[in-house]
């Protein structure tokens, strides 16, 4: 496998993709501060390949998505952007309270609700669900994704893995449906392992794939067919 | 800053970094995990940059320098080296367990001894020991590194933080000393945080930075006077 072609690569469904994640935790024993190191990294890596440094507001929800977003603001920071989080649902996890305290003490700030001022930002992380969300979408996260949906198109979002408000397999919300399921469509996407079936909607500028940790065995199981990392990168560019 | 000259940047004693490293685990709330998945990536990298893909044996020690070394081993692998391990004192440590786990499910031999085919190797990774090292070396680290030091005219050694056998603040054995304490000069090392008093008596020909995760308020409180990474690099080299 040389090419990068995303047509080649496997969309998984989202019972495929616990399943995957499952097998990685229980049956290659690594742990989540593992692979959610490599994740966060791989999106703050694709974050600095595409936009320029400035200030970038992760918006981070309360599971394993939004640990990913954590580490990637403590990655941007040493990168040399000044990130800032909104995490309006602390979790209580051991994992996640020492993210939030190693991002803490590098002096990111901590958000108490979506500023006013958002066009001071040059980029949103959207760090909100991953591939285990099911609608539908609660506050205050449905109030954010509404606004940042008014601001997308002077204020870029990079969403990682599933665009927020999307369902995991589906895509954005029918334009039948009411108002009341805002959803974004991202300037660019990183899909972690592989894409999800909703990353076929994606219509942003760049699609980028991350977490360069699937072991060959694994990738073979579930056909996963991923194209070759360029060198030692821990992302590439899909498209 | 933007100079990456070594001469500027701080040279730790054992104490200021074994303090160093108690800091990021219980006041920034570091997991071991986090940060050797970061260390071992940069290795790694290192690596990659500066070595033809090849057949690499990679020695680990029963501690965190161990560690990092196995990890090092998974990146290898999905880079496209072909890494064996020799771990002769197995930890019980539970990360350490798992560690093994996932470089045995990735298919990555685990040899019982130095092998007799030492030159099939192209490479060998020193992960015996790290900045807590203590002389003296004990069996059978001391046989391993004796035969080492026979071969590395012709087989280079990547040293990770610690040459094997050297003390952490005073280098390589005193050539006064007796045969009963061999020691190696590797052809490359890479400086985990910050490199170490020993690293000065190095004569090889690559010397590295790893581990691109000091907050800066901790840099700053040990006047490390880190040099700059390079873009999103996780790696950078000194010499």
């Amino acid at each position: 496998m040389t090419s990068t072609n995303s047509n080649q690569i496997k969309y998984l469904g989202q019972e495929e993709a616990i399943n995957i994640d499952k097998e990685l935790f229980n049956e290659y024993g690594f742990s989540v501060d593992q692979l959610m190191e490599l994740a966060g990294l791989s999106c703050a890596q694709a974050i600095y390949s595409f936009y320029p440094k400035g200030k970038v507001l992760v918006i981070v929800g309360p599971g394993n998505n939004g640990g990913d977003g954590i580490v990637a603001a403590r990655h941007l920071q040493l990168f040399g952007f000044s990130p800032e989080i909104l995490y309006p649902k602390p979790s209580k996890s051991d994992l996640m309270e020492r993210l939030v305290k190693q991002t803490t003490l590098m002096n990111i700030p901590y958000l108490k609700s979506l500023p006013t001022n958002l066009d001071e930002f040059s980029l949103i992380v959207d760090a909100m669900f991953g591939f285990s969300f099911k609608p539908p979408i609660r506050d205050p996260f449905n109030d954010i994704i509404k606004t940042l949906q008014s601001h997308q198109k002077t204020l870029p979002v990079f969403s990682i893995d599933i665009p927020s408000g999307w369902h995991v397999e589906d895509g954005p919300p029918a334009a039948s449906s009411s108002n009341d399921t805002p959803s974004i469509q991202p300037d660019s996407l990183i899909s972690l392992t592989a894409p999800k079936l909703c990353a076929k909607h994606f219509q942003g500028r760049a699609h980028f794939l991350g977490g360069r940790f699937v072991p060959e065995l694994l990738a073979k199981k579930y056909s996963l067919n991923l194209p070759e990392y360029p060198e030692s990168n821990g992302f590439l560019r899909l498209q």
